[in-house]
């Protein structure tokens, strides 16, 4: 048994014939235990298990799923108690969950008088690589006495040059990332989720996004993004644990406490003027990035890791202005998604780019990056209209450890 | 050269950056083109092209992708001879984009000054089994003289009981079904013809679906919908040639002949209300479907496909009501997908079904079933809040053909 099982349980003929393929799926993972445990390997096979516990939450360095469902929640219940136990029972469906088991004991059924323990929808499908990564808001710490725990890095974020940010697309007390290989399961876990904190949390805003820009693994061939280039080339990977030590992981030297092997996480909502982007020529369109559109090569360079020479470039491009070299060294780690909601009212698509970053600290990540982007060249083209900050606790450890326990028993 | 290639040309060195894995993956169907010819396979790999030209548009009988994106037009040209060039152009592009190429003759990019012919967001993946499938919805034939070409089946669809329609998520002049393996190539192909058709026609709606429902690969696990439940267990399958001729495909002795191989597509958009689902017990979900949860099978029987005894079930339960047996032998091809679309005001996710059925006429088959179904117990939980019907034309034969040629040239 590996460290991500659940205690075993007698199956009934339900529970045989609810787990079916997830299961077998199952299974299979937990015999191939060392391949599911390496987190920094390329591109696992989509039906492995990515394990749940850890010193840091998974879907940070995990090599990115290629779906997204990203929820963010508000808390109803003003009873610390029942909030707490919302945090364990939630953390006990994400161990179930990410392991390729339907939530709770009973298979998915349980007594034929009672709401499933499951919605079902995922029943047949396997593990797809789920990771459940939770965060708590600034507005969080307004509640259940927490004020003093809140880091001095969980900000409220500046307004920046052109922000244009729908407050019904923003903020949140909480929030949870799922991602996986299959919308489904990424869709399943966050509905859930929800169905389990009925009464306790309401989500506020949530997001899909259908294709990964940035990649953790750079083996992999780098995704685009809607504009069509090149997206991520220089991100940080799942393997550089020095980069991940300097930029990504709170340290235990780091304030406060409780935060020792967590992060920040920035959540933009970018919308893309792509009908104009389109009828852009394709000397500006790589202008504006300072790479070139097919290879993804730097201004001058013939191939997309060769290093860029940033003067080569228009003062305005992209690369140029969002480069650590441009910005005192700061560097985050990239883990957004391209998203298409449907149609705004004048026939345009409204899609772009959703985009998550982790840092160790957004004063030094996130902000001075982004300040430093008031010229780009590429803000003709798109609208930042969702924002959100949240303070990442670090991993669950073990099967009796929970989301959230390092702030919540520092009181108790 | 199997006949879904394009002309050759030549490849100048940014065809040649630009192609990378979209070239290769073709290549490599190419290669292997009695399978990417044979549409009957059961779930080929993900990475083949399916055959554009043939007597029906594909993506009705092909083994049904993973993903969706589905657009509605309105036409804003009022020059039938431009409309029908862009026929042309969105032929010729579909052609291009089935076989996993970019749009346009010079890679995706053409001249630096002038905007690139393909948007390159697809220019690494694969082909993907992308399917895109054209309709014209009855406002069509109130423009560009074309009333008597009308075809009786397309009917101005009556109200059903539990409707609550959206205008803006309704009708359309013309559809683009475009289904993938990756949603990336999804909507990568609905935005370029969108491009290609600036000034000419407009996006009305558009929906995207991440999981199917429906399958048509009997042999294949059967998908779940959101509520949890298998659907289309007894769904027409891409093998069955007997049953497509008799309810999908429209016949030669039908009216009007330039219909002749093509089909009625019924498009609906149905909320699921899945938070009252989700707390409703087993015993009544079960009971409001006339299937067990788990396995799928019929009251009272042990597997899914065992035949369903009617008889058995609550005489409001879905599938009775909605089975062939009930309904005169009414009998629809089913392509639907899941979505879920953010939040609504209310904390709600914004999810369900987006039903496609495809029917040789719509009123010996959505209409008698959808009026059967005015009773089902399934109505507390679901509401049709979209609606649309497109006439189908046939397929493109060969590489001089072109989408609507059967309607529009008949009067030339």
């Amino acid at each position: 048994m590996t460290d991500n099982d659940t205690p075993s349980h007698s199956p009934s003929r339900r529970a045989l014939l609810g787990w079916g393929g997830a299961g077998l799926a199952l299974g299979a993972a937990a015999a191939g235990g060392a391949v599911a445990m390496a987190r920094t390997d390329d591109d696992p096979a989509p039906d492995t298990a990515i394990p749940f516990h850890g010193a840091h939450q998974a879907g940070i360095a995990t090599p990115v799923q290629d779906r997204l469902h990203f929820a963010a929640f508000d808390v109803t219940t003003d009873d610390r108690a029942e909030f707490v136990q919302l945090l364990k029972d939630w953390t006990e469906a994400a161990r179930r969950m990410t392991a390729g088991h339907p939530v709770g004991e009973g298979g998915f059924g349980g007594l034929p008088e009672a709401p499933p323990d499951d919605t079902g929808e995922a029943l047949d499908l396997k593990p797809s690589r789920l990771t459940l990564t939770i965060g708590f808001g600034p507005s969080l710490f307004e509640k259940f006495g927490l004020a003093e725990q809140r880091p001095d890095a969980l900000v409220d974020l500046p307004k920046f040059a052109g922000d244009n940010l729908d407050k019904n697309r923003s903020d949140g007390d909480l929030c949870v990332q799922a991602c996986a290989d299959d919308p489904q399961v990424a869709v399943h876990a966050v509905r859930n989720l929800a169905r389990i904190g009925f009464g306790k949390v309401v989500i506020r805003w949530s997001q899909l996004g259908f294709g990964k820009t940035s990649s953790t693994t750079p083996e992999a061939q780098t995704p685009r993004n809607l504009m069509g280039f090149k997206d991520g080339t220089r991100n940080i990977a799942g393997t550089e644990t020095d980069r991940l030590k300097k930029f990504v992981w709170v340290s235990e030297n780091d304030d406060p406490s409780w935060m020792t092997n967590g992060s920040y996480l920035v959540a933009r909502r970018i919308r893309m003027h792509i009908e104009t982007w389109d009828r852009t020529s394709l000397q500006e369109q790589e202008d504006i990035f300072g790479r070139d559109k097919g290879e993804g090569a730097p201004v001058g360079k013939a191939k997309e890791r060769d290093e860029p020479f940033l003067k080569a470039m228009k003062p305005d491009a992209h690369v140029r202005l969002a480069h650590p070299d441009a910005n005192h060294g700061a560097t985050i780690l990239r883990r957004g998604y391209s998203f298409t909601d449907g149609t705004d009212g004048l026939g345009r698509l409204d899609a772009g780019l959703f985009f998550l970053a982790y840092q160790r600290d957004v004063r030094e990540g996130f902000i001075p990056i982004q300040r430093n982007l008031a010229t780009d060249a590429l803000n003709e083209y798109i609208q930042h209209v969702g924002s959100a900050l949240f303070a990442i606790p670090p991993g669950v450890r073990d099967k009796d450890d929970w989301w959230g326990r390092t702030l919540f028993s520092k009181e108790a």
